[in-house]
């Protein structure tokens, strides 16, 4: 039997404003990267999205971001490693206590938006965040790009990555994701979304924009909630599983 | 031999924004209460304090506050309980996971600013702020005004308070502190301090604005730091104490 | 002919947060209260509101607020006077320089949440809002709640005040709104929250919570953009004017 | 008779937080550049460096930056064209409108910090400061690094460019000015910033950190105020322009 883990953003809604459509998630997923209040989030929406991944059995992991709320964490900036350092350890540390002061526990690290790009291409930020997780709990395993650099960092030592790949995004040639900048850079046909996840799974591969094949393996699969068909993407998903005996399970 | 807590707030800078003199201070304090980020301070000021309190040997506490930097944590705010509890241990966890990544403990928890005010006074604040606290780590000690409706309730809970006087700040003949927009709400002659603060340790008591004699039993005296005259004051209280027989000495 | 004025509060979505439906509501309303960055709106999303405005010939109002983006300008915060009067002074300005950048002008200004409801009922930041707006541009017109302190302090001072009602907020008896923590609060039902507009036009008086009648004049009808019936509100309140031949128009 | 207008950055404190010593620095200047809101200032410190401006008959203008208060403007931000410019517009207008509601006028705008930075070499940011300042008021001039492309641009555009040279800052042999992140790059010593301002004024030239000999020709002479020699630098200045018989004058 094939076993795959579903991750998606959550927990990124800010005051009264309201992103990602959290309650209707839940039930479809086995990973939640919980945001810790930099790039979107707060501490009460932290505490509900916590208590909501518990009531689900979903598995939490710290979904750590830039300081830029304003730009929702997806606008790369040059901090310096011990800032950025220090940025990670605190965002982590945060959601760490607050989870377990509920009964609950962080499993993982997931950085978000530019933080994550940079860390699949950028040896310094890969081994900042993979310092900063570390000092934090030496048990936590990272999440990120399947293929990357920070793939390779976190083998080299000895860190247990999870390689992810992405249901709904447009891959390039080189195995990096298309600019968000970029026209067709987010898939939203549901056929197209479920037999990008489907050929990931099956064949450990994707078709890239040029239509390159690429070797790709991936213990989970990302879904982005603000994408407003999150839902009917899951469901679609759930059905193509059932028809091809793919269960959802948490990666360890 | 009496001995005394001596705390300042610590760790207040912000990014570009120094504030105090924490450098100076350290080495003459016993309890640092350091800044969580919402207030005042940032994650890498709040490294850099942690580091220089373990180098001087100095006990760490968390300072949460109000999350308004424009404000400084001064300004009241209607938090609703369960919005103030989330921001309070959202804090608290940032900075116990920093600080124990570093080799550090935090052993208690003083609020700041308005939300120190309020726990003085407001039974639903207090409440809140012992929940906050117990829910992050129940062997947290508390520390805040002498005297207060904050005390009564630790007590009535069972929880460890450290009941603080203030060296720099004149007091009002109901043992609340004169209000910071009022005149001669801070005490800036070496003397007048110096001797209010032993009438504190010494004598238990502490005369008001009015010349009112109030009971005040103290463990710990609070020096601000962002008073220019910190380091004279901290030097003049080294004389006095020297002079007294008093030792200064952390509270456990 | 009967004429009347509906506003909304726009432009108060911030980066990636989307708040409102503002392009389906602008078709509807005949002025648009827009946010100016302080407690809602940004930059970027006040340009877009203005050429929204403009396009649908749609009257622009300054809606400033407490710097508070975590609480969406809803909580009450203590700014001193000459403060309050300046972040109101920056507020305007911005929105003011903005709108004729773009060929639009600034009629009137409104205060969002805390601020609008502080202003109605206390002279001192009635007083400092007026100060402040004509400052800036004494021609423009202030908006702000029928009936209320505020609506005197103007009349007072030989400033244009435009009193507004509200069309799903229940009143209380002493006129005020009853308050957003309490329930039944907001009306939602469209049948409810028609009747209570055309008793405002109709008759110039509303009904309060407890059935009490107050009597009211209003030139402009208030409706919420946050509220995710806002369309469906606007659109029976339509087809209610042109049964009762209102006409939707301008103040000015 | 040689003239030479001094400028420096002003009014960047925040809420409690003070930076730089404005009421030391304003009787030595002849240009202030107040900022405005975004990387550093707030509303009342604007207004109060205003005021502090008029009494001094200093010359204002718009200090605009990254809307990034952690990093003080001086970290590089992807943002798109648009919303640069969008938030260039918001804060000279705010600052416009604020000026003239209290007696002063703005006659230019210098960016601020990494913003800065980019327009002396990027020919996009170049173009949106253009746009966006054209857009506020076609009357402002426009500050910047001597021989950058944002003069060549504004010389294109037909915008008035006020060529700027640093007194305290290293230049690199390409006339940019040394990375602050590089050792050496501010000039402390007296003697070398007075012989490096001299040299600007009386030879139109300035000798890079490889000792090569850049040709010159700035308006104005930037103080970092936020450095603590800033008084110091000042008054040697002073003594050596009364020596060579250099006034300080305002830029036209």
């Amino acid at each position: 039997m094939i076993a795959i883990d579903i991750n998606c953003d959550m927990g990124e809604s800010f005051g009264n404003y309201q992103i990602g459509n959290d309650q209707a998630i839940f039930p479809y997923i086995t990973s939640s990267n919980i945001a810790c209040g930099f790039h979107g989030g707060d501490p009460i929406h932290m505490e509900r999205t916590i208590k909501q991944a518990l009531l689900h059995q979903v598995q939490i992991g710290a979904h750590p971001g830039f300081p830029d709320l304003a730009g929702f964490g997806r606008r790369k900036m040059d901090l310096p490693p011990n800032e950025l350092k220090a940025a990670v350890k605190y965002q982590v540390s945060a959601i760490k206590g607050v989870a377990e002061s509920l009964g609950a526990f962080i499993r993982y690290v997931k950085p978000h938006g530019a933080l994550y790009n940079l860390a699949a291409v950028d040896e310094s930020v890969s081994n900042t965040l993979v310092q900063a997780i570390r000092e934090i709990d030496p048990g936590l395993m990272i999440m990120g790009l399947a293929g990357s650099l920070f793939q390779e960092i976190c083998a080299d030592q000895d860190i247990r990555f999870v390689a992810e790949a992405f249901a709904d995004r447009q891959y390039q040639a080189d195995g990096s994701l298309r600019s968000r900048s970029l026209p067709e850079s987010v898939l939203v046909d549901l056929d197209v979304v479920t037999n990008q996840v489907l050929e990931i799974i099956l064949q450990k591969q994707v078709t890239a924009y040029d239509s390159t094949i690429i070797p790709l393996e991936a213990e989970s699969i990302c879904i982005h909630g603000d994408n407003p068909a999150a839902v009917k993407v899951l469901e679609a998903l759930k059905s193509a599983f059932e028809k091809q005996g793919i269960v959802k399970r948490s990666f360890r």
